[in-house]
């Protein structure tokens, strides 16, 4: 077999959604060369495309955790063990999954250090130092940092040994502007993964079970994959006084009192990727929404005659002119490989246009587009393509969140007790299952049981469960989940 | 003493560079709130405002990055030591100042892992895995990420167990295309440094002893801190096919026979942050080049009786929309501190441009700027604000360059031979000392023992050395370095 007959086999063998959901996945996400395994258990490597990817979206994040009011900085890596044992549930919680530094050149080290699978601890000790007095108040920091999880299992993105994320971490005067914050930050999440990655959630509030390590209450967005299975997105913690009373975080009041802070802490990470892969793709590959991709429209070259060669290449320097810098395009003039060939590759790597130009486009003085997410093809003349093309982008963004929410609607069921909860998970094992819930962590116990569903959130709007409301409960959705 | 009085204090405290340099250097980085010592050995943290230095030195070096073909990609934090100990020197080069990870939650790891120092022998290993044919090269990959050497002497910003930086992995066909890169990258460096960063450099080769482990030849820039000692502030190294070798990196040529890949590597890092501070610094504190400024201009209200406030306010209103947001201006309207309070802080934070604005000035209807480097005053009308204030910060950008290019004139000395390079050291010990050197590794180890001098480089441009020119001889240049 050639190295052409390879690569080509290698694009075409992708198992089929339906068949295995979790092998399409791994193969999607390596042969769009989105990541790639690493010789280090557990650790991926995210590939040029991959971090194209992830690039965007921090940009579109960044720039709204900025406008919220908050300034980025950056924490040590390692975190000592003693600092790390502070908080009880939170090193019960991280220390089992933590990986440790021992030896600093060729020397043992008198305390062991984690490598950070969070920051709440090094960041609480810094903030112990820096606060003294309420004009200090509010610290709203955020890092984009990597951290670390010794997962047994993992998964690209979804779930791997190393990560990269952002983490905010705040302090405040009073528990009021501290619950605020906790839920400003949820609705950055709410309003960046719908807006930007068109995966539409239900915002809510974690039960007790479910909750981080060390907080008071957690609060998560919930997104729903292809296969039936509920993925938490971002979340959003209320730390309450916790850490400020194991950390000595306190600071001097406007009478003069010391008082501890309240505290927040939120973060979203590149298992976002997974989302987006899991929301979108299909059978053919990845459908990127346009305004994270790391290409927005592909420029694909056809000719059959060296004739028509520099007519076409010509006509593409005009609509590359045409275009400008608002789109992300790419040509792709490589000769060694056939516009067809070509055509699945950029499916494979859900690139939302291609603008496919042969010597009929050029004679048109147009190109033909063929959008990803439907496929649907429409002639557009070059004096249109400036106007066209960002409108285009915009309806396959929109395209992709619809067809996401009437996915999620469709998985989607409301029941009225524990019982019909559990029969549903019985007979479908997919899907949100919407249910009123008294607060018992035995029913939430056994729902989690026996059917490996757990209860994924409180939704912070109830209304589109409304049919079920009852008093003394409140709404709770339950999914098997990543 | 009250946390006013203190704070106060705190600011004016600042020991002067000549009483003790080393001691000046510690006090602003820490006063100007850029970093501060954490409770992790050698690692510090980096707070938002020099963090916001750092990104907005990110995104302009980046954009170069990008320019010249690279795409950002990320490898795993932790690298198999079997992986390390491929390449012999490179082992031997950092395998004593690595961190090493010895336990994975509550088990024992059958292999160590070293936090990596550099990120060769991981990417190495990957491109082993993704190159098969001359159609897959250049590879050309840079990754932003932190990295740990376990150093026994630390210094914020300059040599920290953590820091921060980019490193680039290329891999090219031929030996031509990859010295290329190399000198290419050098290039966008000494851009990057003296347009931004305002620090002038000499880009050069290392000699052999210089080299970085592992690699054929390293280039480097170097620049001169105010105390008179130089340092490496970013380097460009080719690797020949060391790594190709032991880490099996072979692509099949046009003519269908395997070949060996030629790479390179190139890097800065936080460390620039430090050079920042002693290249323009002085007794009051920073001067920041406007281009990486966080703030480039502060404006300062002032009033004395209530009445003022709201008409200066008022006006102060205009001022920022007229600015608009071309420049990074930020307004300190804090009621606590007097505008003599701020004036200080804000110089010590190296805020380029500050504008005072009182009643006399919205009477005028102009704002008094003064400038942080020369402390020229000059009363701007508002009507031409918005075109004067950028031009400002152009002068400033300049100034600072000029400046430093002229304390670099007045502290590099030419001598004939290594007794006049040892006589000045001995008087002087600063500055830079241009020598002929016929390359011998004894002259070189007789400087390094006797003056504690090293070989930064053999300038890529001699001329303005010609003056000591020698058949058979290249130009070297020496200093005490950081």
């Amino acid at each position: 077999m050639s190295d052409t007959e390879a690569r080509k086999q290698f694009v075409e063998d992708l198992t089929d959604q339906t068949d295995d959901f979790s092998r399409w996945y791994n193969e999607v996400v390596r042969k769009a060369q989105l990541a790639d395994y690493s010789p280090v258990r557990g650790s991926m490597v995210i590939r040029p495309y991959g971090y194209g990817l992830w690039e965007n979206m921090q940009r579109l994040l960044d720039r709204r955790i900025k406008e919220t009011g908050h300034q980025n900085a950056y924490f040590p890596l390692l975190i000592p063990e003693s600092l790390l044992q502070l908080e009880a549930d939170h090193v019960e919680g991280f220390a089992p999954e933590c990986a440790w530094v021992t030896h600093g050149g060729r020397e043992q080290l008198e305390e062991r250090f984690a490598i950070r699978p969070t920051s709440e601890a090094i960041i609480g000790h810094m903030y112990s130092k820096w606060i003294e007095s309420y004009r200090d108040l509010p610290i709203l920091i955020n890092q984009w940092a990597n951290v670390m999880r010794w997962e047994k299992v993992t998964r690209l993105f979804l779930r791997t040994a190393e990560f990269l994320w952002q983490e905010g971490h705040t302090a405040h005067a009073t528990e009021q502007e501290c619950l605020e914050e906790v839920l400003r930050m949820l609705e950055v999440y709410r309003d960046f993964v719908e807006t930007e990655l068109a995966i539409p959630v239900y915002p809510g509030k974690k039960s007790d079970a479910e909750r981080f390590a060390g907080a008071q209450d957690t609060y998560t967005i919930e997104a729903l994959m292809k296969d039936g299975k509920a993925l938490q997105a971002g979340t959003s913690h209320h730390l309450g006084q916790h850490f400020a009373k194991v950390f000595d975080i306190t600071y001097q009041d406007e009478q003069g009192k010391r008082q501890f802070v309240w505290q927040t802490s939120w973060g979203v990470s590149t298992r976002l990727v997974g989302a987006l892969v899991m929301t979108h793709g299909d059978d053919q590959g990845l459908r990127l929404p346009p305004n994270v991709a790391p290409i927005q429209a592909v420029i694909v070259p056809i000719w059959r005659k060296d004739a028509d060669r520099s007519s076409v290449l010509e006509f593409i320097a005009k609509v590359k002119a045409a275009v400008g810098k608002d789109v992300r395009l790419h040509v792709d003039d490589r000769d060694q490989y056939s516009p067809g060939w070509k055509y699945n590759e950029y499916e494979m790597r859900g690139v939302p246009v291609r603008l496919e130009i042969g010597p009929k486009d050029v004679a048109n003085a147009a190109v033909m587009s063929v959008r990803r997410d439907t496929r649907g093809k429409e002639s557009i003349p070059l004096a249109n393509l400036a106007e066209r093309l960002p409108v285009l982008l915009d309806e396959i963004q929109r395209s992709l969140f619809e067809q996401a929410k009437a996915f999620r609607a469709e998985n989607t069921v409301m029941v009225g007790t524990k019982d019909e909860a559990i029969a549903h998970f019985g007979a479908e094992k997919r899907g949100f299952v919407a249910m009123p819930w008294d607060g018992s962590a035995a029913v939430e116990g056994e729902i989690k049981e026996r059917c490996g569903a757990t209860l994924r959130c409180m939704p912070l709007d109830p209304s589109p469960f409304e049919s079920i409301a009852r008093p003394n409960h409140r709404v709770a959705l339950f999914a098997r989940a990543y």
